[in-house]
């Protein structure tokens, strides 16, 4: 278990955590009684703890909007969701715009749409959703999963930003909301020689010590270094779109994130990732697309 | 190379073809003269043609809205298009609403839903689709996609349902019209000794011999009979979602499918399906989540 960050002596837990607090949303109710209401738009800060540079991490902005629709979907937990990204999202002020597509009796459809503002306030759409969500709680234990766990050292022999003897370039303030332990084999480009496979493995928990849920697993899927830098690449790789499918509430513990990259060509990748649980439970399974500059 | 089918003495084109027919959309325009336009709405009578038991299959339907994308979009060419189906949609009228979510210089993102009409003549949402459009004829040839194509026999050495010596159960309207011929190594469902691994394996093209194109592609991610069957699970696997990433325009010829699921648990599975052409580039990587009914 990987130790506690020294800033946080007692470990968050679900709901009371940095997690839950910059992905909080507020949901704008009617001005005055007999008003009528305005169902699905919520307010929220997005926090600049969760940089990577200028960026906001592509997950993070997953699970804000994710938090939304579960509050606005008549289940609870994200099943499969779908991102486009439009425009890139800043720190600041931002609203969520969420839809019923449609509210079944175990799965409901919904969409959402991300805007923030520009000099004369007028709202930019950042990011659209699609997502069908469920009770993960619901589904029947039977688990006939044929793939395996990743191979990845045990945590004490993979390695964080903070190992570094030298600040890491690219490094941001979503590193001290993290806990990211890389796989030293897919650290050759950290250290100027690049594997030439676009693998990216790591332990993956938050700084805090909160326990991953439903939720977090959107931001798990899209928080290691990109599968790029292995593969010699370097510069931004911006995410067009991301699917995430949530397929268990994750036990308790660190989580295991195993990335790979099998088609970079025409100026772009897929990165599909999954996340294993302490249980060795096959929890979330992801693929983006996205841009690279070809050296 | 496959034979033709008998019944088409020369083999259809791109643009004129029985899939080509059966996705083509109409758009509607203004009634009269300085009406205002009705943008992006579209008109089709899903053919009864590409239905699987009395169930139309997903990726034609796929299909139908990404042709009505690609007529509203500036961009013809779907890169990445993810689609959750709400509610069975059957043979007949349908009407495809769009909107245009960005238009941005490489890349423009739309959203389209598919309606039906109820016994009242109310539209009825089937699917919901947000996708991201792109030119694939613009983006550069630099290819270093490390995947390698499935091990699949020569397709004289591969079966389809016309080479069972009885009517396959489940074979429907669309067996005419896609030319399948499956991996000998995923069939052991046919033969009542299904192998117990998700996968199944295809070469794939069109009854008339139409050569794939984009459009096409998104039919042939879904054109194949379930990884259930070869996991021993019998009935209807249907789609909750569907992304497909389309990465080249396909090479002439046929196409080689391979599907893959790994994850099947608490009801629901994925399968990962690989498009591979002639040429051997991977065009199009797809993911889907589909319900399974456990025995």
């Amino acid at each position: 278990m990987p130790e506690a960050a020294s800033a946080h002596a007692t470990q968050a837990r679900i709901g009371d955590s940095e997690f839950d607090r910059d992905t909080a949303v507020t949901r704008r109710e009617p001005d005055a009684p007999g008003d009528p209401s305005v169902p699905g738009v919520y307010d929220i800060d997005l926090s600049a703890g969760w940089t990577i540079g200028n960026a906001l991490n592509g997950g993070y902005l997953l699970a804000v909007l994710g938090r939304a629709l579960a509050d606005a979907l008549p289940h609870p937990d994200p099943f499969t969701i779908s991102a486009h990204y439009l425009t890139a999202s800043r720190p600041g002020p931002a609203v969520v715009r969420t839809d019923v597509v449609r509210a079944g009796r175990t799965l409901s459809t919904g969409q959402a749409s991300l805007f923030q503002y520009d000099d004369e306030g007028r709202e930019t759409e950042r990011i659209r959703v699609l997502a069908s969500y469920g009770d993960l709680d619901g589904l029947p234990d039977d688990v006939r999963t044929s793939a395996k766990p990743p191979a990845i050292p045990p945590v004490d022999q993979c390695f964080g930003p903070e190992d570094s003897p030298e600040p890491v370039p690219g490094v941001s303030a979503i590193a001290d909301r993290l806990m990211l332990k890389l796989d030293p084999g897919t650290l050759g480009w950290a250290l100027g020689s690049p594997s030439g496979k676009g693998e990216m493995r790591a332990w993956f928990g938050l700084a805090d010590g909160r326990d991953a849920d439903p939720l977090s697993l959107l931001l798990a899927v899209d928080a290691l270094p990109p599968t790029a830098f292995e593969l010699g690449l370097s510069g931004w790789v911006p995410t067009v779109e991301l699917t995430v499918h949530v397929r268990s509430r994750p036990a308790p513990g660190p989580l295991r994130v195993a990335v790979t990259t099998r088609n970079l060509a025409g100026g772009f990748l897929e990165e599909d990732a999954e996340v294993w649980d302490s249980a060795d439970r096959l929890v979330a399974q992801s693929r983006q697309l996205a841009r690279v500059r070809l050296d």
